[in-house]
């Protein structure tokens, strides 16, 4: 996908993915060591009531989902940031996340003819339908190489 | 620390952390095979002149960061998501990342006199001073236990 295949309004789905407890506690091991993230007993003993998964650990998810998807084949040149990460429910282990890419803006770049941002809204799914994380994505996209068609 | 134990301006300093080509791939590997994560060549192809961490990669570091500085001896509980995520530098093997918390704002719950919310701006530096990642962070934190002074 070059920037010009990017529209406003289109949603690509990235299919789904299920979580174990073991991927929960090896992301959270190394990056988000909190109780209820690594400890099966004390994430019973607390607000979430067992074990959920970091929030980073289900944007990165969400981000690998993404790439297959669609950045995989496309003329992606990176992203400067995302805005807006807001983790709506707990994400627990045996949750599977159903992952869907939205298209809100397109701009092409004034100062660099090559490229242009595209703007998106990530949402995870589980299975009982209920949003869990939604994310803002900005990217940067090469735009389609033209036919030189002038003489 | 308790919600009380926060106030605007003050600025936590979290240490410092190296990250190595070995946890960039195994990380990108997982959750972003974008080629100038995960491949050498590919990343000294690309724009990017070498292999650069992923920006989830980075925020996931600062995360462990945030919780041994700050959450684990907090009455940390959780966080509704995070705003202006920037992926302002690349992130490169041998990097060494100095990474601060500063509290931005702070506002007692009006509805659940238990807790607030703290609002917070993450940075991390390179080892040349350069801001690399910046991230507004929002945390639920419990309030300090009152003593019964009434009979």
């Amino acid at each position: 996908m070059y920037f010009e295949d990017f529209a406003p309004g289109q949603v690509i789905d990235l299919g789904t993915r299920t979580v174990s407890e073991e991927e929960i506690i090896a992301f959270a091991s190394q990056f988000d060591p909190q109780p209820f993230h690594v400890d099966q007993q004390a994430a019973a003993d607390s607000m979430f009531g067992g074990l959920v998964a970091s929030g980073w650990h289900t944007c990165s998810m969400m981000m690998r989902m993404v790439v297959d998807g669609l950045m995989a084949a496309s003329s992606s040149m990176g992203s400067p940031g995302v805005d807006k990460v807001r983790w709506l429910l707990p994400v627990r282990a045996g949750d599977t996340l159903a992952v869907s890419y939205e298209t809100t803006a397109v701009k092409a770049s004034a100062s660099k003819p090559d490229r242009g941002v595209v703007w998106s809204r990530w949402s995870a799914l589980n299975q009982r339908g209920e949003l869990v994380c939604t994310i803002e994505g900005m990217g940067m996209f090469g735009r389609r190489p033209q036919e030189s068609g002038h003489a």
